[in-house]
């Protein structure tokens, strides 16, 4: 029953004992796969707004979901860290490995960080592996900066905020994002809709198939 | 519909973006409230062997729980963390830090660290609130030394492993944990028994209590 596995780099001390419960099979209860959709885009881009509706939408549906913010783990998990390069990397990495333990655990992960360097997403796309989807959260500058509904922008452009995305920092825009959504162009309901829709293609497992699965095992 | 509120002690830039869906709602759903069953003791007094059995029974009956490994933690969230004081008070926030986003989301979190200190155990504590539930897995040193299941006392005899829990470094005992189990006088299979009976008693949510609550909302 016990099977023990080396398990971190810093110590050759440290073995894992494995659970008996997989993922497939917390995926099967809970009729869809875990996994993380990784909401990246501009500060005012709708990354919170988007996704607080969809969780909302969704765990009435069943769903087991969750919204991980960058502004609530900064509040626990990483209230140690602050705002410099190297601790704005860190910030991403521990989301992108809590994003991975839920995951795993069957939940459909909706994250929602400005998370505006390619490098930085790409290790949390390593960590998570398929699990992990990039949505392009896409609203251009100007339609952010007119909305600044925590009046973020007219402060960075007083000065009073360094290092601000878009502003004084740089955004890199996603490649080849599994879903692109254009919030400065669709009303809220839609890009909720399109978003939904995804999911339902990308997560849900059928009936059918659960029972057919179960059944196998 | 969005309620913003200051949540970093770090920066006064940013607020949280309120879920619209409670705890209470994901509780009701799951029928057992969330929560952490924090395991405390000595290397080898059979923590592990507990959560991942508890969490294998709780699962085929229903439950939305997971168990949180020091050792799988530091493979992933905390695989930049080295041993040394602070590097394991900071291994074990963050292991707290998850447990309370899991509890908050539904889960019941079977944490099982050997967190040695009475101090990071009340932090782990103070973090997650009632939802907190000690847990001594209570087996002396010679039981456990005796085991030695991956070898490691005899090594950190040997003088090969420093700062080992029990021998080189401390164990400060619970002085009040809500249970205690027995885990050298009694069998696995009791001590899970015994788990199981307090889980049922402190987390479970009655069919009638949910139906009625539900209807009340």
């Amino acid at each position: 029953m016990t099977n023990l596995v080396q398990v971190s780099p810093r110590s050759t001390n440290l073995y894992a004992v494995s659970s008996r419960v997989d993922p497939q099979s917390r995926f099967f209860r809970n009729g869809h796969q875990g996994g993380v959709l990784w909401l990246t885009g501009l500060s005012g881009s709708g990354k919170s707004t988007l996704a607080v509706e969809a969780e909302w939408r969704l765990f009435r549906q069943g769903w087991q979901v969750l919204v991980l913010d960058g502004d609530n783990l900064r509040g626990g998990l990483n209230s140690d860290l602050g705002f410099a390069p190297a601790d704005r990397a860190q910030n991403i990495r521990r989301a992108a490995e809590v994003a991975k333990l839920f995951a795993q655990s069957g939940f459909l992960v909706i994250t929602a960080f400005i998370s505006p360097y390619r490098e930085d997403r790409r290790i949390a796309g390593a960590i998570n592996g398929p699990a992990f989807h990039e949505v392009y959260v896409a609203a251009d500058l100007a339609a952010c900066e007119s909305r600044d509904p925590k009046g973020l922008y007219r402060r960075a452009r007083q000065g009073q905020i360094p290092e601000f995305t878009g502003i004084s920092a740089p955004y890199e825009e996603p490649l080849a994002p599994a879903l692109r959504l254009e919030t400065a162009r669709q009303s809220v309901e839609a890009c909720v809709e399109t978003l939904l829709a995804y999911v339902e293609e990308a997560f849900r497992l059928e009936p059918a198939m659960t029972a057919q699965t179960a059944s196998e095992r």
